[in-house]
């Protein structure tokens, strides 16, 4: 009883990859938004008590990966792998938050899509044997983010309509063999693609064909339709990408209705002054571990396909002329048996 | 038959994941070390064609992984998974050199242990039932490392006797289900060590205590010695944390002989005026997927432990004054069955 490869880029998770717990922390304008009810906790001031973003930003995953932790009644070292990854040079977040947790680490790099990545990987894990209990997470600061990837926000640069708001958010799970409630059945592990998009104000429209490009893959690896969901949410296109990612399905025939939903569009309010919606690691992290397992945890959907997008770029590859890279990768989580 | 559990952080591959093809391409320094022989090419010139020095990384890792390809006999579209990272921020390299590659695409963040995180997870994949073909590969380059982590190299700056020197090079496997010849039988993974070392320029002793901590649950775990291996390889720990890594393991009462040798100490020569040796996820990469794999292919080695090491920290975590964290995955590659 191991994982099944599905056609193209798919498995089938054969043993219950269960959530164990899920937690998430957030800043306080995500706190302000429609999903405010949803987070575990939000935060009191932006620095969580630390003297830099990075450390904020780290502060922040370590108290998100704590709370899992309790919610799950584990020790940290009793985790048989950890896996997390951040959007800071060399991913610094999460070595920071993690060094004193005692189980084995896996690093990994997936831009906005490391929430998707991480559970896949950690289902595949589960599911192989390597592990019976295994946690993935992720975050990312608003104010990490800009100074990194844009300018420090103290500079007060002007936003494009198309740009996204890096969510100050983290988001946690803790999966496990065997445990009942939602679970991890499919997953889909997306391929890099590339459609010459060098605009790094509308990652969305980088980030929509691999998300069209993934689902489509899952559609037809598991011979399932949109349908079959009750909810299928990409995070994070925002509002310009989700609507690229409506068409560029429609193109294929795949017409998934008012189920699809992105993370990046639910997390703030129209009058949050956001332009097309969230963005970061932390924002479909937050919004699958809060609102997302609520609505399942709660019997209001028992099937949702969750396909994460990451655009892989850094400020070096847009100063030297390339295009931006995108990645989507995909996992259904369900509550009814498989 | 997946794989199974062992100990505190080991698993043994159950079913071979074997060693279809490895590749290796170098610089035009490590083509005049004392591995020339085993590297397949030896770049005539540090720019690869290309007209940065990140470009010029990229290129020679999609040069590094299409020789693996046409070595396996497998189109790059075929693998089932393809694992990858770099040192590059946001693991620029890796997208880039692999962004039309249309396989399954997994970015990992591991530093200079990459090579090894991204061996583990291959034949855990392949082991777990996911897929049969997988990819793993890595690279670094001296003159995008210096200038991202360090000064451009046109500065001049003087170096540390215990600094390393990154090694230009790119390493891959193609590893496959079932196939003869060397393959992993043993993983063992690493958690992060923070020993509280803040020296950017002594990173062997800030990843020396990650090694040994995860060679001693190599041992305990799989119940083996050192004495099982024919050859214990670490990547990369240089001279100055080869030797630290010797002495932690004598205090643990683990005393490994001369089968103990490090990728950095054995890729350049006494006169190449290195200091510590190298460093850089291409060196054990590269080390590995030539001279290692060279010499169990010939027989000359049917054992081998390879522990690659990581040191989890960038410019940022350096300047706010935090220790830099190391890390230490492990896989064991045999030729005779198990």
């Amino acid at each position: 009883m191991c994982s099944k490869r599905l056609g193209r880029s798919s498995a089938v998770i054969e043993r219950r990859a269960g959530v164990l717990a899920s937690a998430s922390v957030v800043g306080a304008k995500e706190g302000e938004g429609p999903l405010a009810r949803s987070f575990d906790r939000i935060a009191a001031e932006p620095y969580f008590g630390e003297k830099s973003w990075e450390k904020a930003e780290s502060a922040m995953l370590r108290q998100c990966f704590a709370l899992a932790c309790e919610k799950a009644r584990t020790a940290p070292g009793e985790l048989d792998f950890v896996l997390a990854g951040d959007l800071l040079n060399q991913c610094a977040g999460s070595s920071w938050a993690l060094r004193e947790c005692g189980a084995p680490f896996f690093g990994i790099y997936g831009a906005c899509s490391t929430m998707a990545e991480s559970l896949l990987l950690a289902a595949l894990l589960i599911d192989g044997g390597a592990g019976e209990k295994v946690a993935a997470l992720t975050s990312s600061h608003f104010c990490s983010a800009e100074r990194q990837f844009r300018f420090p926000v103290e500079y007060g640069s002007l936003r494009a309509p198309s740009s996204q708001w890096t969510v100050t958010g983290a988001g946690a799970f803790i999966l496990a063999r065997g445990v009942p409630g939602p679970a991890i059945t499919r997953v889909t592990a997306g391929r890099i693609v590339d459609m010459g998009v060098t605009d790094a104000a509308n990652m969305g429209a980088a980030m929509a064909p691999a998300a069209a490009d993934t689902l489509a893959a899952h559609f037809e690896d598991t011979g399932r339709g949109p349908d079959y969901y009750d909810a299928v949410i990409t995070g994070d296109l925002g509002i310009t990408g989700g609507k690229i990612l409506r068409e560029l399905l429609s193109m294929q025939g795949i017409e998934p209705g008012a189920r699809l939903a992105d993370c990046g569009a639910l997390i703030y309010g129209p009058g949050q002054g956001v332009n097309s919606g969230g963005s970061g690691c932390g924002c479909s992290a937050s919004v699958m571990a809060g609102y997302v397992m609520d609505m399942l945890r709660s019997g209001a959907w028992r099937r949702v396909l969750f396909a994460g997008t990451g655009a892989l770029m850094s400020s070096i590859t847009c100063s030297q002329g390339e295009s931006i890279c995108g990645i989507c990768h995909a996992v259904s989580i369900e509550t009814e048996a498989q």
